[in-house]
C-alpha cells in the first residue's frame, strides 16, 4: 500500500498526476490518500504528524511525504526505512521525526532525477517513481546511496503546539498523549480544557481533550468549533498542567 | 463495492485511515467516495440522502455511512440489509429512513469492539471493520445479534426542508419528485421556483426547480447560486404548493 | 486509465455516483481523479487546462472532462481520439483545443441516451459509460457517429489570461512556455513577474513566474499567494514582455 502524506492541496490538479504516475510504474498498487492538506510550506508541522500516523498503518507501507518548499534548490531526496515502513520524500526535515524515533532506522538519498524532470513537481517525477518501485517490491538501488544520517533533523521530543486543525475545528497538538493523567489541565488561546473520553460526555458545546485515534492530544469542543471559538491557531502555544 | 457516506471531510486525514483499514481487511476491494461532507452532526439531513442515495447504487453495494455527534457513548452501531443493499454505522437515525422505505429491511446490532479501538473513531475501528467483512462476503455473524428495529428512528416520509447544498450553490430538497406535477411552485427563502429540465433551459441568473439525479426536488439558479442569491441555508423550510 | 476532469466540485457526492457507474460497467478499472474544480461554467478554460495536461498522460490514456452547463439542452456529446488518447465529454468546445492541437484528431457524435437518463447528469448517466466501454476496448461503435469536425470550436492558440488558481494561490496562463526566452517579464494586475526556475530561489515574499509542470507559463510568489497579494482572479489578462 502506498500512503500519500502532502500539501498538494485536495481541489488542485497535483495528486492526481502522481497517481498517474503511480500506476504507470506500479499498475493496480493500492493507494490511499492519508492528507493532502499537510500545514503549507511547514515541514515541522508535517513531521509530526507523520511519526504519529505511521505506526497505525501495517509494515510494508510506503508513505510518499511531500511539504518541500525549497523543490528544485539543492535541498536532496531520501528514502527512509523505519519501524519496517518505507518514507520517501525530501529531506528537509519532514521525515526526520519518524527516523529519530525508530531505532533501526536506514537511511538513503536520492542521487537519480530523471531525463526533463520538473524543477517544481519532484513529487510526481521523482518521488513517485522511488515510491512505485519500493512499494512493488523493486528496491531501486541505483537510484540511491545509503548514508548515515540526514541533511535536516527536527527535534524528536513532543511540540507543545497545534499541529492541525481539522474541518469540526478540533485542533492537534504535537504531544503524545499516552501516559498523560487524566487530571491533567490545557490551556490554549486562553481557553481551558479538562479530558473527557469522547464528544458525546461532555455537554453541548462544552472543550475538553482527548487522546485522538493517533494518540496525539487534541482539543475540542462537543458539536462546535474550537478553532472559531477561541480564535485557536495552526502555530499556537499549548500549555500542560500536569496534576501534582 | 463500498460505498462511504461521512462528515469527516475531504480535507482531513480521517477518510485515508478508513480506507487503509478496509483495505487491510478486504484487500482489492473497490471503495467509492460517495460523500464526506454530510451536514456536521446531523444525522437526520443525512438519513434523508442516504435514503435517496441508495438506489441509484447496484444491488450487493455496501454503504458505510458515519455521521456520529455520539461516537464513544452508549449509542449503538447497526448492520442493515434492506432492499439488496447493505449499510453499516451508527444506531442514531442515519440509517433508520432507508431502512424504513424497504419493507424487507433487516437489522442487527454490532455487539463487537476490537481491543484498543479509539473511543473517538468507531468508523476505522469498528465501522471499517464490519464493512469489509460484510463486502467480502464473510458476514461476521458473531460480531452481531440481530433485533427487529432499531432504537432510533427517524419520520420515514418527505422532509420539507434543505439537507444539502452543493458547491454550485443548488439545495436540495427533501421532497422526492417523483409524481410532483410540473406546474408546482416552491417558496424558500421568499424566492419563487417554478420547473425547468435544466439549467440550460431559463435564462442566466434565473432561479427553478428540477428532480435531480437521485429523485430529489432541487433548487438552483442557472449559472448562478441559489444559496448565495437567496441566502439559502441547510434545514431551511421549503413551501410546495400543488396546483389545484 | 480512466482520468476525470470535470466541475462537479470535490466536496459533492457527483464523483462518487460517476464512479460507481463507471465500476459498473467497467470493473476494476483504474479511476483518477485529476481535477474536479475546473473554473464552474467556464469550458475555455478547461479547454486550455485539457489541451495542456493530455500529453503528460500515457497513450491510451480515456479522459472524461464534463464541464457542460448547457446538459440536457440540445448541445451534443462526443468522442474525440487525438494523439493517441481518448476525451469523451459535451461538445461545447471544452474538448476542441486539444483536438485542434492533434493533426490526426477523429471526432465521434454520441447519438445514445439510456432510458430514464437524469436532465441534469450526463455525466453519470451517459459519459460515463461510453467511458467505461471506450477504457476497457469495446468501442461502442452503436452508440457513436463519426463527424468531420465539432459543433463548438474555441481558438487553439495560446489565451494570454489566467486560467486557473491553485491553492497556493499560484497563477496558471493559457500561454505555454516551451520557448519562452527567460529574460521575458510578465504583467498581471500591475505586477510584474520575472523567470526563476522554482519557488526557492527567489526571496520569501518575491513573485516569479515559471513554466510549470504541463509547461504551461505559471506566476507565483514564494511562501504566499499571487492571488491574494496581487488580487490575480481567474480570467485576468496577463502581457507578455519579451526581450527585444
Amino acid at each position: 500500500m502506498i500512503v500519500l502524506f502532502t500539501d498538494f492541496g485536495n481541489h488542485d490538479p497535483y495528486v492526481g498526476q502522481v497517481k498517474a504516475r503511480l500506476e504507470e510504474h506500479a499498475p493496480g498498487q493500492q493507494v490511499v490518500d492519508l492528507l493532502h492538506q499537510a500545514p503549507d510550506y511547514n515541514a515541522h508541522a508535517g513531521a509530526h504528524l507523520i511519526a504519529a500516523f505511521a505506526p497505525t498503518f501495517p509494515p510494508g507501507t510506503v508513505f510518499m511525504c511531500v511539504v518541500d518548499p525549497g523543490v528544485g534548490t539543492e535541498r536532496s531526496g531520501t528514502v527512509i526505512l523505519a519501524g519496517g515502513r518505507w518514507f520517501v520524500g525530501p529531506d528537509n526535515g519532514l521525515l526526520s521525526i519518524v527516523s529519530a524515533r525508530n531505532r533501526d532506522s536506514r537511511i538513503w538519498h536520492i542521487n537519480w532525477q530523471p531525463e526533463g524532470a520538473s524543477s517544481t513537481f519532484h513529487g510526481r517525477d521523482i518521488f513517485a517513481v522511488i515510491a512505485a518501485l519500493v512499494a512493488k517490491g523493486e528496491f531501486p538501488a541505483d537510484k540511491l546511496e545509503e548514508k548515515p544520517r540526514l541533511n535536516v533533523e527536527f527535534d524528536k521530543e513532543d511540540l507543545d503546539r497545534v499541529i492541525y486543525i481539522d474541518h469540526f475545528g478540533n485542533a492537534w497538538t504535537g504531544i503524545r498523549g499516552a501516559g498523560l493523567p487524566k487530571s491533567t489541565r490545557i490551556m490554549a488561546r486562553g481557553g481551558e480544557f479538562k479530558h473527557a473520553e469522547s464528544f458525546g460526555f461532555v455537554g453541548k458545546g462544552e472543550g475538553f481533550w482527548f487522546v485522538n485515534s493517533v494518540g496525539l492530544l487534541e482539543l475540542a469542543i462537543n458539536r462546535g468549533s474550537a478553532a472559531e471559538k477561541l480564535g485557536i491557531k495552526l502555530g499556537d502555544v499549548v500549555q500542560v498542567f500536569r496534576p501534582n
